[in-house]
């Protein structure tokens, strides 16, 4: 007899039949009723325990988190809670765990205690319930793109370029650091190091996967990026996960059509496919936030939230009326935002997005045609000569979750933006190559994993979305 | 009208409409026939420009690797080698590609060319059909695991743990390391640097893939990892992708019909959806084969390569039986090996393992039961004392492909091993906790992503298989 998931034995039609499960206690009451869980579904299966008929130092050593072996028969539940339960026939402890030092006791721990924990965060419902839909949303995102026509390209994780200028980058090196060789001037000799000069952690993938849009048409990334700045906050990692979808022949507005559509077919799967884990968190949430002032509350349920996504049109806004919604909103007038909304060419904070997203159109918000000055250099400049051709996707409860542009495709263009802040032609050889050669309109966009997980579960520090997060001070595990 | 892909119109049933199609000039034949490829299919539609009535000027500008959009007619060819073709009445150049400065003619470039090129090497035939096998096999790996219940995990890349000793590691600093802060007795101050300790990049995320199995039972991991060993060979990166999975409750025997299964059905996904670029790639290695001695020569076709993996039971063979077998073998008795096999505990190279595959068995195999000495710590050790239940899955032209194992689930043996090699207790002590709380049997193991695209692709040099590769004195775009 082979041994059966929970999920397959509480899903199972064919009752009175013998059957075989492994997993782990969760919690043993009454010296009778056994929760069991594998990782395979939130729920757990209940094995009862007809003590007198088992060894009582056996039943002993069945406390929370020992891995056990059970084979009894799968009958229909007479308790409330659950339609079937194991009537346990044998019963043995493979792995004993300890009541006395097993850190995840059947009570609630605080996350940063489990953060602590990461490597047995899993064993409780929160962690195993974002964890599996964290593997739903990558599986979704690889199913939307290679159903659509995209490849999947690996964007290179150790990069010799640091012309985005995104932000502060993570050096790579193998020179023994305690005493680098040095040259003629006295500096670090970087013609031994490995890759024979300095290297970095990638912080986008997108420049390399332009490379590949412009071949193969269309391209996306799914990897890691790093960013090596000090914020101790929740809503920042130094590594994180990014998509990156790259299309050659796209504009702008296409580029709005893919993310909307994208955006909308990930989170349908996971609503149709992770239906267990999303009321867990929904409920998980809620009696979270009645636990907090109304101020602070989530502006509506999970699913309500994820529904919100997928029924709803995105409403799409040029920056320059957005501004001037905001500047004649009530916040901004009663000054309640915290930062006030008095020109064009101000950056948009996360309250003003959530404002336009949750007041004032009540749905999903794509904001296009920003201030060039404030976005990167290699967006398409319109013929305004100060906005560009770039589009930010606004969520509620979150703000900005997609970042993306048309691309300018105009070498001259390009060389003279890169001008201007002083990235050398010589380190964008390649890039500027795309445009010498076949140029064509093409647009992208970016979007960080993390924050869609937190979006989809509900969790409102990012350090309790990724298996072991990556933050200052902190490379545990 | 919207734009169709090459592939589209390709695969279209409906003759004789308006289509309208955007890519790049592969050839533009006689002042009429453009091959146009927009990298959706190997194959390029033909394109017939009536050139009495176009502009001279405008089809002086139909250069190979110029972005153009045709509309037309797309009427069956009159023709060889392809069945429609399209009938150009109006034609537009995007971006222009000079005949004198663009570096991928039309006639055969080196491959070490196009690495100096990597950023245009996909507008080869040759690297986009393998850069659409990468993706294929990367989406085929997604969905296997997918629907055999398995959960995606993204192990740490960043990482404070170098226990696993895999080889060199490429340290991580944001350190400035032409200056670094030391502590009072002259060394590197890391509690300055971003994580508060040295970090490294990961080598494997095997070990924390095994916390994620101990609670959610079947977990994967597809990400990075990293050596920083100074080999310039054809087989070596130093950036490289690795699959990873790791169940729990599987033993041995179970961990060898899970890498079977797997690597069937991953190769079969290929068969029945790249055909096109397997065909291309198939005929090319042909070539490539006649000019080449025959001792040198691969041993099968790339299809019939494939097919052999697909079609074959892989033979299951314990290391001392394959030594036995390698011992009393004619290359070894004629000293054709080059490392002769004179003693159990010998290490098997490339050339023992293909002759197993190739000429022995004459199937894949899987060797298991290895000389624990030969192996890592965390194997599982046999009650023998000197075999650990570990295997490895050869395959023709290339030898272990797969590397896995049956975990070492005891606490107290894995103490005593991690003791013999000098593994601090303190270093791995959440690993311990895995063997602590609720130990199970389990096992998992690891495949080089880019060895299997170098088999489904018949490409030789690893370099040629990523997009954009990273090996000594290399870290070009």
């Amino acid at each position: 007899m082979q041994s059966k998931t929970v999920s397959d034995l509480l899903n199972q039609d064919i009752l009175l039949q013998e059957v075989e499960v492994k997993g782990w206690v969760r919690t043993f009451r009454a010296n009778r009723f056994i929760a069991l869980n594998d990782g395979s579904t939130i729920n757990n299966i209940q094995c009862v325990v007809d003590f007198e008929n088992f060894d009582e130092g056996l039943l002993k050593r069945v406390t929370t988190g020992a891995a056990i072996h059970i084979k009894g028969d799968l009958v229909e539940s007479q308790g409330k809670g659950q339609t079937v339960e194991i009537q346990v026939k044998q019963l043995d402890v493979l792995g004993d765990s300890d009541v006395e030092t097993y850190p995840i006791q059947p009570k609630k721990h605080s996350f940063e205690f489990l953060r602590e924990n990461a490597h047995l965060r899993t064993r409780t419902n929160t962690f195993s319930a974002v964890m599996r839909l964290r593997s739903a949303l990558s599986f979704a995102i690889h199913k939307y793109f290679n159903e659509n026509g995209f490849y999947y390209m690996h964007a290179p994780i150790i990069t010799g370029s640091d012309a985005e200028g995104a932000g502060e980058m993570f050096q790579v090196t193998n020179l023994n650091i305690e005493n680098t060789p040095k040259t003629e001037d006295g500096k670090v000799d970087y013609s031994q190091d490995f890759f024979g000069k300095e290297t970095n952690l990638t912080v986008s993938g997108q420049l390399e996967a332009e490379t590949y849009a412009m071949s193969l048409g269309k391209v996306y990334t799914f990897g890691p990026t790093f960013r090596a700045e000090n914020s101790n906050t929740s809503r920042h990692l130094a590594e994180f996960w990014m998509i990156e979808p790259e299309v050659a022949f796209m504009d702008l507005a296409g580029n709005m059509d893919l993310a909307e559509d994208f955006m909308k077919s990930v989170i349908n799967y996971v609503l149709v496919n992770n239906k267990e884990d999303l009321e867990f968190l929904d409920k998980r949430l809620e009696d979270e936030d009645k636990k907090k002032p109304q101020a602070e509350r989530s502006p509506m349920g999970l699913i309500e939230k994820l529904n919100f996504v997928t029924e709803n049109n995105f409403k799409r806004v040029s920056y320059t009326e957005a501004i001037d919604i905001l500047r004649n909103s009530k916040p901004n007038k009663k000054k309640k935002f915290k930062y006030l909304i008095d020109e064009w060419g101000a950056d948009l904070q996360s309250e003003h997005e959530r404002f336009l997203v949750e007041k004032h159109f009540k749905c999903p918000v794509i904001l296009f045609d920003y201030p060039a000055n404030i976005k990167a250099f290699y967006m398409r400049l319109n013929d305004d000569g100060k906005t560009v051709r770039a589009m930010d996707i606004l969520f509620p409860g979150i703000g900005e979750i997609v970042g993306g542009a048309q691309r300018e495709e105009r070498l001259e263009v390009l060389k003279e933006k890169m001008a201007a802040i002083d990235i050398p032609e010589e380190d964008l050889w390649w890039y500027l190559d795309l445009r010498k050669f076949g140029t064509a309109v093409h647009s992208g966009f970016g979007l960080g994993f993390e924050r869609l997980v937190m979006f989809a579960t509900g969790m409102s520090n990012i350090r309790d979305v990724i298996p072991f997060p990556r933050t200052p001070q902190n490379a545990e595990f």
